[in-house]
C-alpha cells in the first residue's frame, strides 16, 4: 500500500522534501522495510522513520509521549524532530533505521502472541515469559540485519512492545486475545474484520529471518496458527517449553 | 532480615545443603545482594538465587510460569532446577547471579515509578517510556557490577519488570499508584502499611550505583520522592524530559 501511495505521490513531492514514514511492516514480496519502499518510489528524498510507544488517543489528548525519529540522514532526523516535538511529545533521533523499523513491525507480531496467551487465560506470568522471548528474537533478527541491539531495547523496540503486548488498546493484542478465546484465524482474517498489521508481518518476518539464518520462534508460531497449521494450545506449549531444563 | 534468619538457621543447616534464596533486595548497610548475605552467614554452602516473573497466585494455581535459578555453582543450580521444576513451572539455569539478583531487586524500584506515572493519570505511552528508561538503567548498573546485559534482558530482568511494572497485582506498582494519586510518602511508609520492597531498595541501589560511577535517574527520582525531596510531578518531568531534543 505504501508503495502505491508513494508512487502516486512522487510527482508532487519536491526533491528537497523529507519523507516521514509512520507506517510499520515488512513488504510481502520484497521483504523491504517501509523507508526502503519510500526511498525506491521517491528516490533522492531524505526519509525518516517515526516510531515508538504512542497510542494515538493519548497523543491526541496531549498525554506525555516519547518516540524516535530515525534516519541515516542526521539533518533530516533533526528536522523531523523539530517539526514534531512539543512539550508533551518528545522526539529523539537515532541513525539506526533498520533497528527502529524492525522494532515497530515485529512488536505487532509478539503482541498477537501475548494477546493469545492472555485470551487463553494463561495468566500474566506466562505472558511476561512470552514477551521476554519475543524481544529476544526481535533483537536477534535486528542484529543479523545490521541493527544495534540497544535500538531494539529502546523506545521503538522494548518501549513499543511493552505498550502493545500488554494492552487491549492495541489492535494486535486484541486480535491475539480473540485467537486465544477460540475464534478461528479464518474468521479473524476475513475481509472487513479489524485490521491486525502483525498478522501480515508474521509471515514476512519469518521469510526475512530465513534469509539471514535466524529463527523467530514466536513469529513462526503466530504464522503457523494463522495459517491453520497449529492450534493456539500447541503454539503456547511450543513457546513456553522450548528449552525445558535448559540454561536461560 | 535475611542475615538474621540465615544466621540463626546456620547451626541447623548441613554443609552439603543448597541454599535457595528467593528474596530480593540490596542490604542497606553492606550494599550486598541477598546470595552474598546468605554466603556470609552460612559459609561453605552452595547458594542459588531464584527469580523471574512469578506472581504467587498464578504459581499456586498452576498457571505456566518460567523463572531462573542462578548460581556460580552449576551443580547447585541444576539441583535447584530439578527440585522446583514441574510441567507448568519451568526453571532455567544461569551462572550470572549478580545480573539475576539485580534484576529482581531493581525492578521493584522501577515498578514504583511506573505505578506513580499511572496513578498520576499520565497514560500508557508515558509509562512505557519510563519503563524503557528503567530497564536501561538496570542494565547499566548490572554491567558495571560485572553482570551480563543479556541477563537483565531475560526472564529475571525484563520479564519480571514487565510483569511488575504494568500490573496492580504487584505491591510495588500499587505503592507507586498511591504516590501518584497524591498520598504522602510518610503515610505510605508508616509502620503497618503494606510493604513495598522497592521503597527500601531505591536508596541502597543509588548508593551501590555511586560506588561504580553509574547514574540511576529512575531510582534516584523514587528515592527523592520517598525522602520528601521531590514531588511526583517534578520527578515525572525530570524523567520524561531528561534529554530534550536529543539522540535516543
Amino acid at each position: 500500500v505504501l508503495r502505491q501511495v508513494a508512487g502516486r505521490a512522487a510527482p508532487a513531492v519536491g526533491k528537497g522534501a523529507i519523507l516521514v514514514v509512520a507506517t510499520k511492516g515488512i513488504e510481502r514480496d520484497s521483504l523491504a522495510i517501509m523507508t526502503r519502499v519510500a526511498e525506491e518510489e521517491l528516490p533522492g528524498r531524505a526519509v525518516v522513520a517515526l516510531s515508538g510507544p504512542s497510542f494515538a488517543a493519548e497523543v491526541a489528548t496531549h498525554q506525555p509521549t516519547a518516540i524516535v525519529a530515525a534516519s541515516t540522514d542526521a539533518t533530516a532526523a533533526e528536522r523531523a524532530q523539530l517539526a514534531f516535538s512539543s512539550p508533551e511529545f518528545r522526539v529523539y533521533t537515532n541513525d539506526d533505521v533498520v533497528g527502529v523499523e524492525l522494532g515497530g513491525a515485529l512488536k505487532n507480531v509478539v503482541a498477537i502472541a501475548a494477546g493469545a496467551v492472555a485470551g487463553r487465560g494463561l495468566g500474566e506470568n506466562a505472558r511476561a515469559a512470552l514477551v521476554t522471548r519475543g524481544l529476544a528474537e526481535m533483537a536477534r533478527l535486528g542484529e543479523a540485519l545490521g541493527a544495534r541491539r540497544e535500538t531494539l531495547m529502546g523506545l521503538s523496540g522494548l518501549g513499543d512492545l511493552l505498550l502493545t503486548a500488554t494492552s487491549p488498546t492495541s489492535r494486535n493484542y486484541r486480535f491475539g486475545q480473540e485467537l486465544g478465546r477460540g475464534r478461528s484465524p479464518r474468521e479473524l482474517l476475513a475481509p472487513g474484520a479489524a485490521l491486525s498489521e502483525g498478522a501480515f508481518t508474521a509471515e514476512a518476518a519469518c521469510r526475512l529471518a530465513a534469509t539471514v539464518g535466524v529463527e523467530l520462534p514466536v513469529a513462526d508460531a503466530v504464522r503457523r496458527v494463522l495459517a491453520g497449521d497449529l492450534t493456539v494450545d500447541a503454539a503456547v506449549e511450543l513457546l513456553l517449553a522450548r528449552r525445558p531444563a535448559a540454561r536461560e
